[in-house]
């Protein structure tokens, strides 16, 4: 691999994100990797199979110009109070974060008295599955980096996507961390919330043998790390609770519809769905 | 291809599911395939590609000792009050409709009346779009073919599935009208009223470059043929409401953890669907 333009950058989590952070890092760019984990046999692993280059402290922090935080919300903000003395000045701190207004309120502070740069990022993968040996180089591959700058320099905003974008992802985005919750309730947690919900009716068991890929798509995403979202949930709760709503009453609609045999509210109710989904191009 | 055991079979309907039956017919059987459809346009061109060996008047019909009704619900038991009389005595007549209560309940005395046999069935497999065009051979590959046969001989129910696994499908299960109608309230209709329910949210226009694969997989059947499908609801609608409203509530369960930042009883009932889909092994 070419060396030339060589960073070291330090990812502090080994989970499916970190992993697959550190993962492409090495198979996708010339720069050396630090990782941390507080499970030192996850960091033993991720040195094992060369996915970091070297399994460091928090005080070794100062060698990177870049460090991803790959860290549930609380424990990334947890992490910079008692360690952010270690970063180095001028650094670039960035997250994965799937929920953006909390830790965007409260990084920038941080940022600013410990000199470091703080730019909110919310990769859009992942899988059913977490953990390090869930992990895998091309998790980014196609996927979309959203950015939620907060007021960073142009240049370290810049500057975080020309290292971040070749990890695979095939477009970025930038936007308010309020915006980016809202469009994330949406995108994001409503599924997970609507999959769990689903595979709670007393049919569930017996599907196998009358099912096909509806039933496998809706309820894909039900096998879920309910420590995690139950976090992120609760820390977008207001957008959530929106889009939930929006989506109950939609479903009541069309509930409303077949109970009543009302055909033409029916179709027309099905229509508007597959409208959407034209006008998208989809 | 081998001729021993060679059949005459008949496709009414040459839309997805009937044109990828006779293309799977041609494509895994020695079976000689008829082809009926209304639009003239449909049965030259599945001539032309070979989907079909013939295309047949009703009257033709008779040649045919299994008959697949690829039509909608009503227009299925139009069809057969109307052209019965030209079906062979002892001939065996399949349905592909994805409800199966209301086609039961009238098919038996019709076959009775003409001296065939009617044997519900219901192939789980389909696509996002629909017509001939979409058909495809390999549509059941793996799929799950499930059949209501209502007191139909066994004889007869063995000779449908000997002719009828060969298209491709893994499995066959055996159920009552009834039954199958509650079940696939759940694992199919759901889904197709949950995705048009979704993409109605005001986000939705807005969710490229904020999505990944859980907002694909749960709009993708959003796509729908709502002429067909107000069809389906209201031929199940009992079943169907029901399960909306079971969703519905446990929608609504989610919600009201969220509202009251409750994040114990919200963990828990992510785990419940987490613990579900376990219990499965998916």
């Amino acid at each position: 691999m070419n060396t030339t333009g060589c960073k070291t950058v330090a990812v502090v989590g080994l989970g499916l994100i970190g992993g697959s952070i550190a993962k492409a890092f090495q198979k996708y760019t010339p720069h050396r990797v630090l990782g941390l984990d507080r499970d030192t046999a996850v960091m033993r692993e991720a040195l094992d199979c060369g996915a970091i280059d070297e399994a460091i402290t928090p005080a070794q922090l100062a060698q990177a110009s870049l460090i991803y935080l790959c860290l549930y919300p609380q424990a990334a903000i947890d992490f910079i109070r008692e360690y952010g003395c270690f970063i180095a000045p001028g650094c670039i701190v960035t997250d994965t974060c799937g929920i953006k207004t909390e830790i965007c309120a409260q990084m920038p502070q941080l940022a600013a008295s410990y000199g470091f740069t703080f730019i909110g990022a919310h990769p859009m993968a992942g899988r059913e599955r977490n953990g390090f040996v869930m992990s895998d180089a091309d998790l980014f591959l196609g996927a979309s980096f959203i950015l939620t700058p907060c007021g960073a320099a142009a240049e370290a905003v810049a500057e975080l996507k020309r290292t971040t974008m070749p990890l695979g992802f095939s477009a970025s985005v930038e936007t308010t961390p309020e915006d980016h919750d809202r469009l994330i309730a949406f995108t994001s947690q409503v599924p997970h919330a609507l999959a769990c919900a689903y595979v709670m009716s007393p049919c569930c068991p017996r599907h196998k043998g009358f099912s096909a890929g509806s039933y496998r798509d809706v309820s894909r995403v039900a096998n879920i790390n309910e420590e995690l979202w139950s976090e992120l949930f609760l820390d977008n709760a207001a957008p959530l609770s929106a889009e939930l709503e929006t989506l109950i009453r939609h479903l009541s609609l069309i509930r409303q519809a077949v109970d009543s045999r009302d055909r033409d509210r029916l179709r027309e109710l099905l229509r508007q769905g597959r409208l959407v989904k034209e006008e998208l191009g989809e």
